[in-house]
């Protein structure tokens, strides 16, 4: 059994922060780890309910969040974080208290994740119901030296977990699966993050130069 | 190594909830075990900061302990919380959330927590300067059926803390210490709870006659 350390994945909503982690973790555990995914959502109810999404709330949920990791990692389980985690600051903070710290950058483009729009919630924080939009009308800050930076584009998010794996195998965290016997070949099935053809678009032409205009004023494009 | 469990103390502000669960965890510990404590106080800084002493912020905070216990429980981590929480509802809903869970009452009673007054707190909460005081001015729910019920009266915390571990070795939750290898001694030193004398009463006469008063009227002498 490896030591427990912390994944901290950070990206923008719809990044595919969930998809990937998901995958990780599943392959953590298959080789014979504990793991717990700490992810965005589930955190917000169980850890942050009551916290909205001023810069304060926003940091108190990452210090939380980074505080369970903590108390899991010097317990031997891996934690994986699946939060935006927007500013730079609390993930430092974050990673100060935790000796073994992976931060791992999906860096997928806001224009991606907007025209993905998984969960349509760009749409919604474009059109302005939904203020204080990561992103969008709120800031973030990408990392300036995270262990693994995930490029996802015109991948899928196998790939982009193997890679991952691929590094905290190389970086000792992870054991690498024996190769005696050989492990059943992988279902060759891409799972794109969003279901929307990468090449077209969810949204009007009109609504495709709104996004970019927006996009540029935030100073993303 | 043993399974996980959660070890959910509860009981008055000053009962001996804390040092009674320090001795638990190092005894945990040295069988073996990965354990972690989440006392009252420590949480309220990483885990609830923010919230007051409301029937429902008391419960949310009790909710979020309880769940970072579900976490490391399912890791097979042993996780003792000491908080006073002292809404029977709340605690019920931990439990039902977590199969492996043992409820220690630590039963002093108030006139006693209120006589050794480790922190001065019950002589602020008498005078009305700090408000919402369990056992004074807010509401204590005993367990009605608690697996452990712990009277500390008369006795010392290691005293205490030997009949938890033995519930729990003769329950399975723990291994019994080897008896090939024979420990050292014990050091035979009792530690107080409070340092002021159980005979004795940090309070004047006149002190004395209004905590017994304010007890009666909230209906506990």
């Amino acid at each position: 059994m490896s030591r427990g350390f912390t994944l901290w994945f950070t990206g923008l909503s719809g990044a595919g922060k969930t998809t990937i982690g998901e995958i990780v973790e599943q392959t953590i555990r298959e080789r014979g780890n504990k793991v717990e995914m700490l992810d965005g959502d589930v955190v917000r109810t169980h850890l942050s309910k009551g916290l909205g999404f001023s810069r304060e709330d926003r940091d108190t949920n990452i210090l939380r969040i980074g505080w369970v990791c903590e108390v899991l990692t010097r317990n031997d389980v891996v934690a994986i974080a699946t939060a935006i985690s927007p500013y730079r600051q609390a993930r430092e903070q974050v990673r100060a208290n935790i000796p073994a710290f992976v931060e791992v950058y999906i860096a997928t483009s806001l224009e991606e994740c907007a025209r993905r729009d998984v969960k349509g919630l760009y749409k919604k924080a474009i059109s302005g119901e939904i203020p204080s939009f990561t992103g969008v009308s709120d800031p973030y800050e990408p990392p300036a030296s995270a262990e693994i930076v995930v490029q996802t584009e015109g991948r899928t998010p196998e790939e982009s977990a193997g890679d991952i794996v691929s590094w905290l195998e190389a970086h000792g965290y992870l054991t690498p699966a024996p190769k005696a016997a050989p492990e059943p070949a992988p279902v060759a099935v891409a799972v794109p993050v969003s279901s929307a053809p990468s090449s077209s678009s969810a949204y009007s032409e009109e609504e495709e130069a709104e996004v970019s205009k927006r996009l540029e004023d935030l100073g993303y494009m």
